[in-house]
């Protein structure tokens, strides 16, 4: 067979198992879906008006260039075309740009536990996988890039607000990182929740750096995430490289006219943001009345520490997903001590307070 | 900067320039778009219809095993779900497959002229492009099996029906390329317009060969070009490789709901192969009627030659293009001769016949 050792040798185990397949699993559908980091709220009405009329015009290939989607993403950070690569998902950004940096044993920083699709890329093209423990639940910046200036990674991966924790850092915190990226490295700046962080977490947009990339996408604040649509921003001298690599008409011709819709309505964005903040204060609740402790969020999700060791928290998830509320949890210690809930409207909500709290009964009476 | 040498050295010229972009160029929208061998008659309003529904569902990921839409599809051929990979567009299979197969220096054979979009993604991971000249404007599958015999290349490329000819080989031929292929290889046949074809070209279905994978879409005939949603058949033992590179929640929603009616409503397909092979018919009159060559096709556009060289077919175009009408043409020759045309409506058709009449009658008089 003409695959590459390479590629013979990759486990067949993928980042992420779907709630659909959890679903065909139980033969039953979940009755709240909380698992995934997908924002219950939807997306704004104006984002299903525009992907209809897209849909209509779907017989035709979506424009290659992205130029509207582009020109309108660049105008809302007061950036330029140049700067913005758009794409199928973060998920596929983060594969092109590997493809675009990593040969075999080539090194790639990132923090235990963080993004397992980003890992998954990296294997994928036999990059070579360095970790940096979290230090209090958090991404540890300082730790990472005394490790960046040990090794010299092609890649250093960093998500402000942090998946699956919850967590963030401020500005003055990131910017630090930013600045210390040794030459011939990136700095993946995975910023798929900054919508939903406070503006103190986050970088002005201005600062452009060559050695670094921000991620952003429609998935999680601006409810697209079955859309598929996300972008990076950049250095026209890093962004211009996507270019070459990328499949040209790969994003959807529904995706580039709801994801500018969606740019277009920030006053649903605002309120979005609002709803989210106020439900996951309701989930913070939800887990102190069931005596465990929610981290900090600034993020759509809370995660909550279950107290005691991994096979616990995997007993609290099992028991709620067998309530039927889709949930997940960090793989690896010492965050698996930790499950992942995503915030809902109250009728999740209340079903999750429901299954957690049989979940823990169940345990207690074990 | 951390980009591997291949990718610094990468060209920035892409596979094919939209039509929106020259529009931009032109100033002006053209009045039919005839370039791209997207489908005018569009998909099914069924698929309309569960497109929408899942529009409103895309606030969450579709199902990242692709479960109901493979199910269908194996349905439709006689297969199982092991037997297929979807994926974003034939071209986002093309580039995994790249992926798993193609290490730098690694030899691929294709003719000289046909999709260029696959030897973008061959360049793209360093692989080594060996062409094999066409024969009387078709493939040349004998000499593609006797070139891959003696350099055993990873990847042997054969479209059947063709683009941008619109030729198509018989079952026969086809089956003897199949089972001629090199241990060591794999033949990546396109049929991207299988579903235009007469029966007589396609091998049965039911062929399966771990050395062969052939690939589908709901791109041309069903009318979704601007969806991206396509699939690859072959054997679990080769499909399954798919699994350990793919952007698993890269196919949307819309794009799974849409395939999935569109593969139901087989009727639809039928009609739209009748106005597609009566629309051909027009665009090879209209051929003649102005004193050029149109070629056979079983594919949804019109291959025509100029009968001259390079230039002329190009100075054809411009002025096709000129008068508001998108049409492309092969960059290469001796296929350089040939305009290539996509069928549309009456009205469409119309406005072909008046700006290749123009453009004629302008280079008579130049």
């Amino acid at each position: 067979m003409p695959f590459t050792p390479r590629a013979l040798a990759l486990p067949a185990t993928v980042p992420f198992v779907g709630p659909e397949a959890l679903e065909r699993r139980f033969g039953r559908p979940f009755v709240a879906r909380l698992g995934a980091n997908e924002s219950v709220f939807g997306p704004s009405p104006k984002v299903a008006e525009a992907m209809a009329r897209a849909a209509a015009e779907s017989w035709a290939y979506g424009d290659p260039e992205h130029h509207d989607l582009k020109a309108a993403i660049a105008a809302h950070h007061g950036l330029t075309p140049e700067n913005i690569v758009v794409g199928e998902g973060i998920d596929g950004l983060l594969g092109l740009l590997v493809q675009l940096t990593i040969d075999p044993g080539d090194a790639v920083v990132t923090s235990l536990g963080a993004y397992p699709t980003f890992n998954y890329h990296v294997n994928g093209r036999g990059g070579r996988l360095d970790f940096v423990p979290y230090r209090d639940d958090r991404e540890d910046p300082e730790a990472l890039a005394a490790r960046a200036q040990e090794i010299r990674p092609k890649l250093i991966y960093f998500a402000n607000p942090d998946n699956p924790t919850g967590s963030r850092h401020d500005r003055q915190t990131v910017e630090r990182l930013m600045e210390g990226v040794p030459d011939g490295s990136i700095l993946v700046l995975d910023e798929a929740y900054a919508d939903l962080a406070p503006a103190e977490a986050l970088p002005e947009m201005s600062r452009l750096d060559p050695k670094v990339l921000r991620f952003r996408t429609f998935s999680k604040a601006y409810g697209m995430a079955g859309v598929r649509v996300a972008y990076a921003v950049g250095t026209p001298e890093t962004t211009r490289h996507f270019d070459k690599v990328r499949n040209h008409f790969g994003v959807s011709r529904m995706a580039q006219a709801g994801a500018l819709a969606a740019l277009g309505d920030q006053g649903f964005l605002s309120e979005t943001v609002g709803r989210i903040a106020a439900a996951r204060d309701r989930l913070a609740e939800i887990a102190r009345e069931n005596g465990l402790t929610p981290l900090p969020s600034a993020t759509n999700f809370v995660a909550i520490d279950c107290g005691r060791d991994g096979a616990f928290a995997r007993a609290v998830l099992d028991g709620v997903l067998a309530r039927g509320v889709f949930i997940r949890m960090p793989g690896v210690a010492p965050l698996d001590r930790l499950i992942r809930v995503t915030v809902g409207r109250d009728r999740e909500m209340d079903l999750f307070a429901q299954a957690l709290a049989g979940s823990l009964r169940d345990l207690a009476g074990a």
